[in-house]
């Protein structure tokens, strides 16, 4: 397994995704401040990596400390939190990772723990952060693994896979588990852009785990759908509204189009961390505009005119009428979603 | 007018669209076998502007021919048609300009003319045939101007513009006629990966010429289309079969698609030259695989990893069922297109 995000006596170490798929390398970042400022210059991304980048970037925070009283810890932990939770602003599993570090802390400092007692619990507890998130997508992969036909070209877009989490998956994690029993799953991936996860770390992913691929550019999908190339569609997401809306990586909106098109089935594969159920539709969904450079120019050269006017959302919303499933971690959620992802969150 | 394509005592001059928007450079190409690596290699690319070549690439070998008999330069002028014809497969405009230049040989030799008389009459037909197709996309675009509303954003696809035309462009020639025509118009310029037509060439031509545009990655269509951002989609076309389905770049077939679900019309516009009524229907359209480099490097460094597996089609099929009007340089065809795009063609 490619270890995305994880712990060392050095400190945290991370695959830095921005060199993929050139360069493999790990470097290790030694004090909470430079685990904030990875996550801030996308060393790591994908919500749930982030995450759990965070909470070892707290767990290391307090291990580092110097602080010679527990008052003193007090404040300096606090400085820690706010240092990781500025890191990224939209990225919800940032702030869960941070409040359940805070809660712990609060506990073992109120059942009277010393700094060196404190110090293992936080270790320990950012750890299981780290596994639960690998253990969530492994359920998540074998439910949805069941919705994949025994011998199915798959399309993804982006990247929803380990690179994107401590571990396995969330829509790629659902393509390994079909693979591990037993299915012939060959995948096709769109290079999304502008960023290109799909040609820089899905591609680099699959064929690490030997997954059988074929890159395409985005403006590819409607034309392999048309030659019944594609079996079914699998993305991940970035937030789902409690009618299952679903915000994703802009494009993703123009797969399920054309999925409904060609009657092709469009699975969302979302742990129930993704589930925000304070929002009523996908319309209250923030969505996030980047710079222009990220379009205006690829790998550094400049490709556009100087001056001209860009459009860059990143992400854009998918009505549910047009998502057949949405596989979670606690099972797979149908329409009408509002009913069935208010089940699935309140079971555990 | 930005001169694409144009002849010289010295050669083929044209346009090094490779090397736009950074610079702007007229190579000069000196032989017909230059001329036809120059089309293979995309020094020129876009259906009309091939075929002007083309023409003016035969004249070219004419003119440049040591045949000592016109026995010898009957052979000579087959392999130069021949080595022209097989620079790219898709453009129809391709043979329809070697056609003609070849049925104006055979005349002139039925006609007993002598080398020089032949050299010079290919030479004028070949000028006429980048003329013509100037006149042609006027026309056009005096025809598409109509169906644009008086205030409109436009989506185009790739670049059918001067750029891929002998001068003011298809799809383009009918937002230059909008516009001259006292309409404003907004383009939204899809950059059109692989190859960045829009990025490179139509955000560059479109600046050049005044007219305000956004530029948006290939997969943000559809979500400007969702939030009511779009009017009309206008492209070209590389083809188009007798019954009005459109082999046109990449991406083309998806945009036809998400204008449908949107219900924002869909035009495409082409002149008669562009017309196949060889071909019942698309599916007979043969469709350019190209180099996987384009897809795997950009702007010359490497994006995805070594050794995968890339497709990389160049044209799809828009059927014609997903096209509100095809708009040529004789009128605006509409449904049934066998119809009315064979009125079109027996007019003149």
């Amino acid at each position: 397994m490619i270890k995305t995000v994880d712990w060392s006596e050095e400190g945290i170490v991370m695959l830095d995704q921005r060199r993929l798929p050139r360069e493999e390398v790990y470097p290790v970042f030694e004090t909470h401040d430079a685990v904030a400022r990875a996550i801030k210059d996308m060393v790591v991304r994908g919500a749930p990596a982030i995450g759990v980048a965070a909470a070892l970037g707290i767990a290391l925070g307090v291990r580092n400390s110097k602080a010679e009283s527990l008052e003193l810890l007090d404040q300096e932990f606090e400085t820690i939190c706010s240092t990781l939770r500025a890191a990224r602003p939209t990225a919800v599993n940032l702030f869960w990772a941070s409040d359940r570090m805070k809660s712990a802390y609060a506990e073992l400092r109120a059942a009277g723990s010393s700094k060196p007692a404190i110090t293992s619990a936080l270790i320990a507890l950012a750890k299981k952060i780290r596994d639960d998130d690998i253990e969530a997508n492994r359920r998540l992969g074998a439910f949805g693994a069941e919705l994949l036909p025994s011998k199915a070209n798959v399309l993804t877009h982006c990247n929803a896979g380990e690179l994107a989490t401590a571990g396995y998956g969330t829509a790629l994690g659902v393509i390994y588990a079909a693979t591990e029993r037993g299915k012939k799953i060959h995948v096709y991936a769109d290079e999304t852009r502008p960023f290109l996860q799909g040609a820089r770390l899905t591609a680099w992913e699959l064929q690490k785990n030997g997954i059988p691929l074929t890159l395409i550019t985005d403006n590819m999908a409607g034309h392999l759908m048309k030659l019944n190339k594609i079996d079914c569609v699998v993305v991940g997401a970035d937030r789902v509204a409690a009618n299952g809306d679903v915000a994703n990586k802009i494009g993703t909106y123009s797969l399920a189009v054309l999925a409904k098109e060609h009657q092709i089935p469009f699975f969302v594969a979302a742990p129930i961390s993704t589930l925000d159920l304070t929002l009523a539709s996908g319309d209250q969904i923030p969505i996030e505009e980047r710079s222009t450079d990220e379009v205006t120019h690829l790998a550094g050269t400049q490709v556009a005119p100087e001056g001209v006017e860009v459009a860059n959302p990143v992400f854009d919303v998918t009505p549910n009428h047009l998502i057949q499933a949405i596989i979670t971690d606690r099972g797979v959620a149908r329409q009408p979603y509002r009913q069935s992802l208010a089940d699935l969150a309140k079971s555990s």
